[in-house]
Parts: C-alpha cells; structure tokens; sequence
C-alpha cells in the first residue's frame, strides 16, 4: 500500500481524445510490453540507419525506466519537467510554461490543475486569468526533492555505461540537432 | 488540396482515452507551440544533467521536423516504423509487431485497422485470430517507398549538422542507454 497524499492522481479526463493516432505506451496496461530495442530475427531496414529512430529508441527505453520508478507515484517526464521549471521559476505564467514545455496552454491548465488537486502547485492570481503565477507549495518543494533524487538514481542507471565524457559528447551531438538556421 | 488517395485518414476513435495523463504534443492543434529547447530566461536547472532529458529534448525537436514533414500525410514517427516493419518482415503478426514496437496489442489492432482502411496494408488469415500474418499490399509498398524518401529527408536535414563519424558516433552511444544486464 502507498499512503495516499504522496500520489498525483491519474489523469483519466473524459473527452481527451487520442488526437494524433499514435498509440499510446501506457504505463501498466495489459498486454504493454516493455520496449525491447532490438528483437532477433526483425529486419529493422531502414530504420537502422535514421537518426531520427535512434533517438527514438532511445527515449522509449527511458520513458519505460522512469515509468518503472517513478511511475507509482503518478509522475512522468512531462509532470517532472514542469515542476522542475515551475520550481527553478517561481511565478512562471501557465502561457511560459507551456512554451517551454512545447505544449498547448490546455495541456499545462490540465498538468496543473492536476498538481493542484495534489496541493504540489497553487496559482496566484496576477489580476489576469491568462497569467496565473505558478509556485510551488511548501509540500510542492518536498515533493520535488524527492522526486529529483529518484530521477537522478534514473538517469544514472540509463546512462551507467557512458563514462562522464561520453555523457557529455552524448548531450553535445543531441544538441545539434534539429537546429534550424537562426540558431 | 491534396489528393485523398494518398493519405492515411486520422484516426480519432471516440473512447480512446488519454491514460498515462502526459498532455499530448498534437499535430497542429491550436495553440500547440513548437519544441523550443532553449528560452531565454528560464531556469532549466537539473534538466540540463539529465542524460534523459537531452534525448527527449531531441526528440521533441525532431518529432516537430517530423510532423511539419509527413504529418499531412497522417504518417505519425510510429506509423512509418510499423509499415517498415511489416515491409522488411512479411507476414509477422499483429503481435510481434506490437513487441517490436513496444505497444499493446490493441494499439497495433488499431494501427492496422487504419492501414488496412487506406489499403496500404492487408491481413492474411493464418487460421488463427491472434496470430493474421501482415503484407503492404503493392499500394502500400510504392507508399512507403515515397515515404521513406521523406524520412530520409527529413532525417537528414535533422542531422545537418553532424558529420558522417558524428552521426555514428551518436547512434553508439545511444545504443549503449538503459541496456540491462543482460544484454
């Protein structure tokens, strides 16, 4: 059993709409199998050669190992990332936030109306309902520590066959990609 | 306008439900901003260690350039590995596919029922429900053939600005992420 206020509720809105048609990995769903990067007797063609997969590989194997840690807690690289920015950012309006995190505003409304429901974020009204302050509660910051160690132990364990140079040649070549001309 | 005949139609099946609770990063949604990896003034603090964070940061990135790319097409990054995966391994089966991809089963059910739809791919009966063996129908082969030209455009232009050496070395050391023990 796990005490029930250290959990962000699941999500499960009626009405949200699995828009783009890629099938979701879903965390704990019957019949989920865990992603195996590469499964004997496959011919992967040319999807050995695109960098674009390797990415992709990569990250399912990732979000499978954080869905595997921190998953209970209701927490996903998503959730994580706001509270990190929302932490490091006291006072980030929902609008920044979502820019940041590259999603619609309503995905943040519905991320943080979430963490709300937990008592990890509140919002402060700034006179304009399109720029709520966001902070983390006192409960918030506890949480997020927590959370932070977790992912650390995580991310180590994900990368613990690259030594510190190759982690860092690592996020070197993943930063060159996809820039596009103004950068 | 762009011809009917040529691309997969969006599946937005009513029940489907957003489970995990990540908002949905949706092709074209409005108010869906692009991934931008780095802005100005905000604090990323932990994010920038995290080895996870660099390949989802990426992956974000390119799932844009994809998206811009094929997305009018309704070829989704997953969609384009299911075909090629049914195109070099004639004749698996719903659930190989679905353990090659690392998705549940109703999740390729889906993925096929929409192929099937646009004619790309068909079932054949093996006797048994469970285990219908999957071919690109010759439709489905000159489609993934302009298909996989886009990707490798767009893979390309994602990688621009790595070398030859660069781009190996990035698939090495992504290769060498979240391998367990037994591997």
């Amino acid at each position: 059993m796990k005490p029930a206020d250290t959990s962000i509720p699941k999500k499960n809105t009626p009405g949200k709409r699995h828009r783009t048609g890629e099938a979701r990995r879903v965390q704990g769903e019957a019949g989920a199998p865990s992603f195996n990067a590469r499964i004997e007797g496959i011919d992967y063609d040319v999807l050995e050669e695109l960098t674009g997969y390797a990415v992709r590989r990569a990250q399912l194997s990732i979000y499978d190992d954080f869905a595997a840690t921190l998953g209970v807690e209701g927490i996903t690289p998503q959730r994580f990332s706001s509270l990190v920015i929302i932490g490091s950012n006291p006072g980030i309006s929902q609008t920044r936030l979502a820019e940041v995190m590259g999603i619609a505003r309503s995905g943040v409304v519905s991320i943080i109306d979430n963490f709300e429901q937990a008592g990890l974020v509140e919002r402060q009204d700034s006179g304009d309902r399109r720029s709520y302050m966001l902070r983390l509660t006192p409960d918030g910051q506890r949480q997020l520590k927590k959370y932070k160690t977790a992912v650390r132990e995580h991310d180590d364990r994900v990368a613990q066959q690259l030594s510190a140079d190759e982690r860092q040649q690592l996020r070197n070549l993943l930063g060159k990609l996809c820039i596009g001309p103004k950068a």
